[in-house]
């Protein structure tokens, strides 16, 4: 099988790291538009070979994946089409899906995809053969899309280690603005209405606890990348920050309204909704929330990630609530299932800190 | 110096043992309406005896401090300052100020007061002594508060390792709104309206990427806490909601105009606020963010982490994007200044992991 890659930074060049360990009868043909960057893609065994043009990569390719930055995109996928026969795949790994499947969707050979994977990171220095493994992979076939190569596509991805599952574009996007890119302009809003406080009364700098660090971790991360993301789902984008925004007004009434019952039953709702988006996934049961508090010596979380990790429990997230010195401090362990919560708890204890379990039932 | 604390959950028991192990000629007498707690705060040495009764704790007490839940604050406070005799210091540890100090500003022995410090926690089997070590504690003088008295206020918080700052009680509640309390209202509104997206296609649960856990770490966390905290804020919640309403209103015009330099603009300003604020407290020099891509076994976060507390690099804040078999993913650290900078990613590089340092300059 011969996979072309155009554009090799972290997810061509894991692409083809991970197709050469997992489908060891596969050709990776690789193009990009900087050649330094694609001679260290062969250098670190990323591709096989490079390619001169589009055309030549996508020569007698059975599957093309288009991996530049969203804003080339609608481009690379034409010229991909245009260079490549009847019988190839080709598919993309952006992530919004409407305003490609809007264009190419009516050709039998492209389908959207957008693997949940590497948005942290850029580079082919950066590249993995694991950076799919487990993760959702979303593919838009339409009704014009080819049965068979839509099948090849999605062997592909599972090939690779992915999950692979078809969406619609348009729900794909909207979902997207949702639980993905809202995050983004909400943490860009918070951290102006903080630096807002400062102007207000300049001799203060308010100092900013765990919450603010963590809802606005993704404050103005990646300006270009995100400004090319904002701009290609910007409908959706736009409809989810409203949306959020008429989530904000109702909350600003309920808690000046002074209903004591109302905000705390608001709030409960809240937990029971963030659970039962993050089990979405999981299956080893129901999430269970840990608190640790630990003792005052360096390296206590490392000492407690390694001793779960040892006796093979997942933490499936954790919030770090640090003392001023970093040294102590407290730490939220979310662990899947009453049986990994007990495991935990017991070699926490062993440990000699002190565990307080949050959620009974089960 | 005789100490009482009402309330020996973990503030209360934390400044018992701060006091114990700081200021070791103090005495500190508990009281609380629970005999259990009491029992088990003097079985911890948490405190010297335990009262019978509020009149009893503050009889001859120099300093008081008032650790009861927000809620039960006023009325705590009303009868501590009529069981303290007119040397006595009543202070109080409550997350919001506005209403106390209206009520009993004009006694010139109550000085609010409010430690950043163990929202994450409760209970006096979690107080330690260093729980306050580094911490910012406001306290809330008005015009009519006894210098006296504020000094010795002050000079106790410090003693019990925090970092006393005087702040007039209506900008303490704003600035908590906006830095503190306006993240929770955040993340209710967020996973609301990311658990809307099952309704409206109930076959699809939506995956959700390290920004949305991140964003909504703390949503409906404690909700008889909250809604405690937000019913004594309510006005400047309300205000701070409806104020980040108005920015997202903005955003919402931004993305939709397609104007990308202009998002891209508000994008790279965000990170630059981020970057202020994180700033404000530290003196090692600028924020660092060194982005890391660790391999895939168990025990990497861990043994990162170890590394660089043994080598005296302090990571001022962390987030990880673990891939979704929780081996393997990425890390970013936020060190402080370019020294540190340095010398973290000679470590991490040493330990055989990509590091790319985001922040040039100096």
């Amino acid at each position: 099988m011969r996979i072309a890659v155009l554009g090799v930074g972290l997810i061509g060049g894991s692409v083809g790291l991970a197709a050469k360990e997992r489908l060891p009868e596969s050709e990776v043909v690789g193009w990009g538009r900087t050649p330094a960057n694609l001679e260290r893609a062969v250098e670190l065994g990323a591709i096989d070979s490079a390619a001169g043009s589009i055309e030549e990569a996508c020569a007698g390719a059975d599957s093309v994946l288009c991996a530049a930055p969203v804003a080339a995109l609608p481009a690379q996928v034409e010229a991909a089409l245009g260079a490549s026969g009847p019988e190839t795949v080709v598919t993309d790994a952006g992530s919004t899906k409407r305003e490609l499947v809007a264009r190419f969707g009516t050709d039998e050979r492209f389908i959207g995809g957008h693997p949940l994977a590497g948005a942290e990171t850029a580079g082919v220095a950066n590249a993995r053969a694991d950076l799919f493994e487990g993760a959702r992979w979303y593919l838009t076939p339409t009704n014009g899309s080819s049965g068979v190569l839509y099948d090849r596509l999605q062997r592909l991805v599972a090939a690779l280690g992915a999950r692979p599952q078809a969406i619609e574009a348009e729900a794909h996007d909207r979902v997207m603005a949702t639980v993905s890119h809202l995050p983004h302009v909400i943490a860009n809003a918070l951290v102006g209405e903080a630096a807002a406080e400062l102007t207000r009364d300049s001799e203060r700098m308010p100092e900013v606890g765990p919450s603010f660090r963590d809802a606005t971790r993704v404050a103005g991360s990646n300006p270009e990348v995100w400004g090319d993301i904002f701009d290609s789902n910007r409908e959706a984008v736009a409809e989810s920050v409203e949306a959020l925004g008429g989530r904000l007004r109702e909350a600003a009434e309920l808690i000046r309204s002074g209903d004591r019952n109302a905000v705390t039953a608001w709030h409960a709702v809240a937990a029971e909704e963030r659970r039962a988006l993050l089990e979405a996934d999981l299956t080893g049961g129901s999430l269970r929330e840990l608190r640790v508090v630990v003792n005052n010596r360096p390296g206590t979380i490392a000492e407690l990630a390694l001793a779960l990790g040892e006796a093979g429990v997942n933490i499936e997230d954790m919030a770090l609530y640090p003392a001023p010195d970093m040294r102590s401090g407290a730490v939220t362990l979310w662990v899947s299932g009453a049986e990994q919560a007990e495991r935990a708890t017991e070699l926490i204890r062993g440990l000699g800190h002190t565990v307080t379990a949050l959620d009974g039932g089960d």
